[in-house]
């Protein structure tokens, strides 16, 4: 370097340059922090099942603060693992029909624990170019050859297992893809996977809960539960409306990731009162069975209401309803001017939607009255931008 | 591939292959979940402060679950930030000295987006081999030119900062080592690092709470807190009792990490319940600036107790005192007979341990009373391995 050091005042300035670039195009991002009493209608979270709020959950969650501790203290590895953490996981593999399960503090470290620890040198990965960015984030960190194919292309996924160069494989998907809402052929995908020998790795955030029997998930819902070359990764932030993230599938899969995955064994437990929770939640679910079905059923009420009032909308599969904006600008605006009519929605521009196409994300919960479907549709037709309705 | 496929069955024969090559090196690992009624003497956590089971640490996280909900909902971009993250992210920043502050999930996270946001292909990354592994894994994220230098050796961070081939740089490194116990020369790196034109990230995750003017961390007792090109992060579930982890910093750099850092981004927030245990521990550490000291002098007392037995003893900076073990499968039985005692040690073997050497690791609390660490050296030095001491 033959130019003079930056002073350290200087040393980030390039985030200054960074930001100014964000901003013209349209691409800031604010946090916006809402109060307790909040009264606005969310269609922005992940909440699916309306649990998070709920009695049953929030109080198991604080019964579990005071009794156990607020935090695990350690790696689950020495003193991060309670009697909490056992419970859930039996019963979380139990209910989706897996071997076993492993429990981690997010839903991000459980998908990196899961593709760094099931695939290696000696294995190649292929992934729909439209995973989540926990499980890209995964592939990158498992110094192999990693073909990204076509989204949802299981022709694609076949020549890339046909022609790998690694005596191993393991394919990775999200079952319902986290902005567009659309879904994975699973089943296809696995016959691909054994006609060449491959495993199957399908991160289920956003469909277990809301797809499959009772909430069991795209997983169960395809056949594939508690089959040998399949792994599963859930969040239970999303439907059981807790923290933290977890890993099903056969019982030497979750003992190699106890034991190997650096996301699972170099960092804290999930704290007692996600896994208490989680577990309260996963009650819930059980002895409600028809809820996951009240969130489809608005799911479909939603994006009805908006492409009749000319939007550019998914045709939802599970709880996400994907509705295509003119530009990022215009999508922020968009969501901008819907916050400020109390109708929360998702607003995703590049880099995070995989297509470049920025969009309203919404999602539907099972709590939702027909009312607040009503006043979304209204709220987002009366906001919308010039160009968004066809 | 002209070998036949494995069957579905068989496709994860290799983690057998894999958990007995681990088996015959002692490196099996087990998940011993404790009971909520456990006694045992634990040296084994990083809840330094004895904060996790106090009760106006645990009952913070129980009203806050009541009142806020279980889960956070969804991304802190969307739904997931509340006042909560907004007022914990003040305090923790002014409590440090820094501008400002981010809550992550998870420690493991806040260092992932950390180092990848800071650094990218323009940046080269300088790092002390023995950091965090989740530092590692955000290096080996940042695809760009990663120097892992020896251990402690700020002529080495010079020298590659010196031929580097990119313009910026980025200089990793814990401040207390978390195996070893071990500090980082923290003011001679910075010094390098501005004559260098680089930016310094410091992981205090086991320094924050411990060291430092009322806990206030490695990086303030350095006298770096606030400076324009220094990073720091911790963990809200050491010190603080709780769950996550916070990168605090000059507030260009907080902005850029909250729009951009794929682990914050992409994820749920940090529970509810986890940023009242953290601001309601913060709250202790502060109207008790005391409880560091004391972590100091029980390691101390420790390690002398365990030195004047005979073992290979560290000379403990902070709450983190590491006793060599001859080989991996006698740590692992040392560690169990120590708890079979009631005794909790963490037990490090490789590949946990960057220098190879198979160890005991404990560590100190502000709560443990004399006698517990007479306990501890007792129980420790009745169960040595032949070998342990000299």
């Amino acid at each position: 370097m033959n130019v003079p050091a930056p002073s350290p005042a200087q040393v980030f300035d390039w985030l200054d340059v960074a930001a100014e670039k964000r901003a013209a195009a349209g691409l800031s991002r604010r946090l916006r922090p809402r109060t307790a009493a909040s009264r606005e209608l969310d269609l922005a979270g992940n909440d699916y099942l309306g649990l998070a709020r709920d009695k049953r959950v929030a109080g198991a969650a604080a019964a579990a603060a005071l009794r156990w501790g607020a935090g695990a203290t350690g790696s689950r590895l020495t003193t991060g693992s309670t009697e909490l953490h056992t419970e859930l996981e039996y019963e979380l593999a139990r209910f989706c029909g897996a071997q076993a399960a492993l429990v981690f503090p997010s839903g991000f470290t459980a998908n990196l624990g899961a593709v760094t620890a099931l695939s290696g040198t000696e294995s190649a990965i292929v992934s729909d170019k439209h995973i989540h960015a926990s499980l890209i984030e995964g592939c990158r960190l498992s110094r192999t050859d990693v073909a990204a194919i076509n989204h949802v292309d299981p022709a694609a996924v076949e020549h890339a297992l046909a022609t790998r160069r690694k005596p191993r494989a393991l394919v990775v998907t999200d079952s319902v893809f986290s902005i567009e809402g659309d879904l994975a052929p699973l089943r296809e995908l696995s016959q691909v996977c054994r006609k060449h020998g491959a495993a199957l790795l399908v991160d289920d955030a956003h469909g277990f809960g809301v797809l499959g029997d009772g909430g069991r998930g795209a997983v169960h819902a395809a056949g594939l539960a508690g089959e040998p070359d399949v792994v599963t990764t859930i969040t239970l932030s999303h439907s059981l409306g807790a923290q933290g993230g977890a890993v099903l599938g056969p019982r030497r899969v979750i003992r190699h990731l106890a034991e190997t995955a650096r996301s699972f064994v170099s960092g804290t437990g999930l704290a007692p009162a996600g896994a208490a929770a989680a577990l309260a939640a996963l009650g819930v679910l059980k002895s409600e069975p028809g809820l996951p079905e009240k969130v489809l059923t608005h799911a479909m009420t939603l994006a009805n209401g908006l492409r009749a009032a000319g939007f550019r909308v998914s045709s939802p599969e599970a709880a996400i309803v994907s509705v295509q904006a003119p530009s990022a600008e215009a999508a922020a605006e968009w969501g901008a001017r819907c916050a400020e009519q109390g109708v929360l929605v998702g607003c995703f521009q590049p880099p995070s939607v995989p297509d470049g196409v920025s969009r309203l994300r919404l999602t539907a919960r099972a709590d939702l009255a027909e009312s607040d479907v009503d006043t979304a549709v209204k709220v987002i037709s009366e906001s919308a931008p010039a160009g968004a309705a066809s």
